[in-house]
């Protein structure tokens, strides 16, 4: 359940703002689902605005650094975070379009174990509170 | 400051056991320098062991799914952890292990925006708790 | 589910200490209403009593520091932390108690985007760890 | 020590995309202050313009909602997730910026209770795993 | 709903090498039951058969430091760390674990007492950014 | 740097309801020495107040459920939400606490082993979203 409305393509067709993104999204992803994430934004046409321009401009389609990271790599740091941040429907929905980007199975195993060993070694380093070395000082 | 001693090279070589995963550090790594990480495990020699065997598994020389992800992939997935678990030491040992792997400023200028937006839905999602479409099940 | 029992009102008028909390909650709120977060404390009447006691003058009744910050941003503020922390019954709890208390949907849009902000740059920040400015410091 | 470079005013001065932001920071706080938070940021122009057009229009001079939050109650949510978030920069300029809103001391005092009591009851109730009550249910 | 399939044991008794850690984990643990997270696992074999390894040098069967914790005291640990990282299933899984090692009602409520209160003292020495004082050093 | 003054001896002593708390942890203690927490609490009587008498209740001098939980334990179980929650000053002053309560470095070892074993499997249950086993539902 949500803390807020979902709103169905009918109530977003009753607002030109929201529905403008909406045909957006579809647009681009050349696809006629919208998943919930938007229909919960839809409460708050500028939010909603907003993070799609930049959604749009970081993870579908980067004009300002072209080919830095290759999509499936980006989806995988987003994963990683949601990860970490405990967000379940944030990990659903980037896992699915890890593998709409074509994430194999051994790709998903090596991911698990680097994000474990991360997790893991993040708490030894906390509770042992390791002083940063001088040498990776960038100053 | 650490909540355990941090080992020097002579402390080191007062313990077999320790001098061992030391020595395969450098061995592996081509490089005489041991991060103080290593240093503050070497208080317990099982988990200092049972570390480096993973680490070396999961992020230096893979041997379960070679190739699955390129090892630059792997330091930004575990920076990303290290950053939504607020690891300070991970994140600055991890950001040099990226950049010594070829990390370019434009890679990680998109790292950071894929980084933040994560951050940022994760915590719009959480907010509105936003239920996981049915469309994203794989069972 | 739970892990542990929720206690229905046929429970709670078992145990006269649970029984006077509960009497009190429903006094102090003017409901009937009895949410899930004090059934399940019910396990615990020392915990429970203590935690109405704290909730009471922290959220509800504050003797303390009367009017120094007002209940609705007082819920904000709750259900910022509970973002941050992923507590999804929390988040769920105080978005709720703040409608109840007069949030407006624009306060609620204008809530969302300083929450994502924060997360935003709270990412960016640790990813790149910087250092606190001198201009910062209260000693 | 950062994981970047932090620039100095010399060193803005020769990237002209990087002057004119500092310039809108200067001219829009009307202070000659520019905390490390951007000096960091200017290693990634793009980011850097990115970032401070959305701080600004969230937190600074809001047009979307003019009036929905005040300022002091927006820093407060800030401080709020950039605590659940140990991000301790985060927390040392937002509390500086509140105080320069005109956080008092009984505010301050108000605002670590809330997000105290939060803390408390959010671990308790993640450990309890209480089930969110059907009454709060929006859809 | 899972972000992979979860093994039946039909599905398992089609791959030898899942099939094997199976039947360890229910020689060691004497019980046929075998919860979703190895049934999740199994979609890797490599990661279930070191996790397992892990899970039962640590938790079930020490054979490094044998009786230096006893085993309801590692549950506590595992169910505070799992409660602080917001993951349902575990807390879930090692409260049930905790209880068939001889959880008592009134050490759950000790806990859960012990747990809040690290999280809010937690959340006001971040807020405050109290500085470590230097007679915690240990170098 | 803290976000607040801390009070010395000398500060303290101008404010007798700040003086009582402090002379009450000293003689309950046992120790002249108070740590930096409790000196920047002082800025807030009242939540020093009901900290001091919390964290007694709790931790040092519990009544309610006497003997339930060891005194060692609840500081591993205090240091485990700590790790998790990154609050460095937290895992400082209660990994002293426990060696002050006797713990061992072989129990210090098997601590970290427990602790970075759960972050791991939080982490890949996490990415997983493993389904919670009806099995483990109290209800």
């Amino acid at each position: 359940m949500a803390t807020v409305k979902l709103w169905t393509d009918a109530e977003v067709s009753t607002s030109p703002r929201v529905q403008a993104v909406f045909d957006d999204i579809r647009a681009t992803r050349k696809s006629d689902f919208v998943n919930n994430f938007w229909r919960a934004l839809a409460n708050q046409p500028a939010l909603l605005e907003r993070t799609w321009v930049s959604i749009k401009e970081v993870m579908v389609e980067p004009q300002t650094y072209p080919g830095a990271l290759d999509p499936l790599t980006k989806e995988l740091i987003y994963i990683a975070v949601s990860t970490a941040n405990s967000c379940s429907y944030c990990v659903h929905s980037h896992t699915a379009a890890a593998r709409a980007k074509g994430l194999t199975d051994q790709q998903h195993a090596e991911f698990l174990a680097v994000v474990g060993m991360a997790a893991e070694t993040n708490a030894i380093v906390t509770a042992l509170q390791v002083p940063v070395d001088p040498e990776f000082n960038v100053e």
